[in-house]
């Protein structure tokens, strides 16, 4: 692609990089920033840059949070359950169901031998210190991804925490709230069978 | 949306100005900024506040460039004519044809009342001064929007260089190649009847 300016190319070039922007998005993103006054653009600019030089992650549950210190160990909050996320996100998709008023460790990750991350690089060692130390968790809930990866992460963290007093369990799989059963997948279906539910259960 | 931390909020916030970013999407790259190196964040928030506080606009075409003599006035192009567009992504369209290799003059708009943007918000002063002063220029070509207002400048445009000596044209209108007959409106196949070509002329 030919630029007009160097200044531009540069811009494109790094905007380009986030993911799901392409270059075509980027120059016309650019070219927008140009025709904005300069608070726009430093708006911008600036709030990146505090974004990934102030931010910090909760010392205990490793959420994205403002101060070492986040609101998890607030009193409203039940704390003797702790459910095991991926990722922030999740954590916020969680939240947004209004069904889960518990805690929260999030991982940073899966175990993924293809990848190169292994138990050590996600937050799995300060899951069993926290239960370990912290004698009011009575469940560990995870929610982790229902693939390959996650399922390994959920067995690798099930194996570890065998030897404490806690109840470990994992969302359940099955057929999505509104969708037909004939276009679900055999495993999923199967899956849903296994573990099916007294009706009025959770209705 | 509840958000994890301020910084987070207020950086979704102003990415999520940009055009065609909802929230949701302005969170995902967020999130994705976290988890790169700094360098990597410092160099979008830089480019994009250099991009704005140092752009210039060349003093004769008005095209976006590093320095305020831009290459328009080069050797290698075609002093002798002179394509009006309406921004700069019209011009690297046009460069990119490799059928046109003469200047510019970028309009930074067109004339739209309903949006009160008239003749004195666009750089038409500047052109008519140009052709004004310089008599290398035999030819304006109007490469402007098919719509009310693309056609309502090239009216403006054309009355106001009628005492020049200089050819008026505008880009052609018709049916796309490669496009089939049958779906062309009533007004694009009209008027691609009354401003019919030699069929040699230009394949």
């Amino acid at each position: 692609m030919e630029y007009p300016s160097q200044l531009v190319k540069r811009a494109v070039e790094e905007i380009a990089k986030l993911p799901g922007i392409g270059k075509k998005t980027a120059l016309r993103l650019v070219l927008h920033l140009l025709k904005q006054p300069k608070e726009f653009t430093s708006g911008i600019s600036d709030s990146i840059r505090e974004l990934r030089e102030q931010i910090k992650y909760c010392s205990t549950c490793h959420i994205i949070a403002d101060t070492e210190e986040c609101t998890c160990q607030t009193a409203y909050r039940d704390t003797s359950i702790v459910c095991v996320v991926e990722d922030t996100p999740d954590v916020l998709a969680i939240r947004n169901t209004g069904q889960y008023n518990g805690l929260f460790h999030v991982l940073g990750g899966r175990i993924s031998p293809m990848d190169g991350i292994g138990p050590e690089n996600v937050n799995i060692d300060s899951l069993v210190q926290r239960i370990k130390i912290d004698d009011k968790v009575k469940e560990v809930i995870l929610a982790l991804s229902a693939t390959m990866e996650g399922d390994t992460t959920s067995f690798y963290i099930t194996k570890l925490l065998k030897d404490y007093e806690v109840k470990v369990t994992t969302i359940a799989r099955g057929i999505p709230v509104g969708s037909e059963l004939e276009f679900a997948d055999e495993i999923t279906l199967g899956r849903s069978i296994a573990t099916r539910t007294l009706f009025n259960q959770k209705h």
